[in-house]
């Protein structure tokens, strides 16, 4: 049975895609007692002006705040300016959405330069690693509120990141840097699913589905209203058994 | 049934530990059809002194390559060097064994910094990369010699890489960026599995178990020659089954 979220709910990636449309559904579907930070590397930018519309038609709802996951000190000023403004309250729910698919085609080995493996790596796992880091232990452990139902970690992950489907999945979507990066995200998630037990924090990968945004392209079958409609009910509904699992858009578990 | 390993056999972090242990077996197990490339980031330093005995002790029967699985240029001069000697015969087996564990102690999330999970990503999981990619790809394919029984990438990984296995292994070994590029190394052998299909190569991750090197302290339960003894018999056997699995020092299989 999904539950209203509450609290101060964070999504990286907020400018666009799937971070938009999830910062657009909390907007709409959550009460008073919750507010978004909405994170994008260029609040002042082109490419955020979506998020600041959305913003303005929800006043006192979304905070943006500048970051840059692949930039610790952005992460450090980004922990800084939420803090500021929730004090000893804490982050409820961190949606780490922020991901990049390196290079811009297939993904083929031979295609793919070792930047390309590096960068993709320092924004899809170390960023999240960073994140939790920063704000979790540089200070006081910032989750929970015991006042709000749960607290969790969602780590966006994909179905390409199971190691155990790459035999059905490789051929169509080789993705080298992306899919092994999603890999050690699983890792990552399950090793602070441990972790993170004696905070009270849930933590969960989920599988947004093949949507129709910049990265999964126009031939999605899946538009990102519904994806995020699948995503929040899960999240609403995460419980103790869904700790370090990686569940899709619609709740189903899928294999490492 | 396992058969004895021939032709170009090479082997990086050859200078300590499994890597030394490797070599050394290898040279006293094959025949002539064999020669091994023991790499090293310092060929001439003190730390491969006992290497360039053991070269002594066989002669003609291996070179030392030096190789830095970090650096792309090392990566490209080696694979230069290694092809001078061999010509069109190309490498039959390939071990990327050469490894880093940072921070040096637990790998607790707070002790870890960013530069700790990047170096490690970087050693682990795209020297490997790299490493397949320039060998196999800048020129003609380079495996496999078709007189030879058959052609194998060996990717050493370890036991705490299964994400399906963290909360058993976690609060003994924390460990965040070690665990987390091993399972990124295993994502990469099972792509590498279905990519060099076409080519016959047999990619396959195996854990040496917790063995009595540098990394593994003096408090581990098997010797590297054990452990070793086991790889050998491991890679000997090997078999379409073996592709893209992740197998311990006995065949047996870890799960994802």
């Amino acid at each position: 049975m999904p539950v209203e979220l509450k609290g101060n709910i964070l999504v990286t990636g907020a400018n666009r895609g799937l971070g938009l449309e999830l910062v657009k559904q909390l907007a709409e579907t959550t009460g008073q007692e919750a507010h978004i930070y909405a994170c994008s590397r260029e609040p002042e930018g082109s490419r955020t002006e979506a998020l600041r519309q959305l913003t303005t038609r929800h006043p006192g709802k979304i905070t943006i705040i500048k970051l840059d996951v692949a930039d610790e000190e952005s992460i450090s000023a980004a922990v800084q300016a939420v803090q500021d403004q929730i004090g000893d309250a804490g982050l409820n729910i961190l949606i780490n959405n922020a991901g990049i698919r390196k290079p811009a085609l297939s993904g083929a080995l031979s295609a793919t330069k070792k930047n390309d493996m590096m960068e993709v790596y320092e924004t899809n796992v170390v960023g999240p690693f960073t994140i939790a880091k920063v704000g979790l232990f540089s200070a006081e452990p910032r989750f929970p509120d015991a006042s709000i139902h749960f607290s969790a970690i969602i780590n966006i992950s994909t179905a390409i990141s199971s190691i155990e489907k790459c035999p059905e999945t490789f051929s169509a979507a080789q993705m080298y840097p992306y899919r092994i990066s999603k890999a050690a995200l699983n890792m990552l998630t399950r090793c602070q699913a441990e972790d993170f037990k004696t905070h009270n924090i849930v933590v969960t990968a989920i599988h947004p589905g093949w949507v129709q945004t910049e990265m999964g392209g126009e031939n999605a079958p899946l538009t990102t209203v519904d994806s995020v409609l699948g995503m929040l009910s899960v999240i609403s509904s995460l419980s103790n058994k869904d700790r370090g699992m990686l569940l899709d858009w619609q709740g189903n578990t899928i294999p490492w």
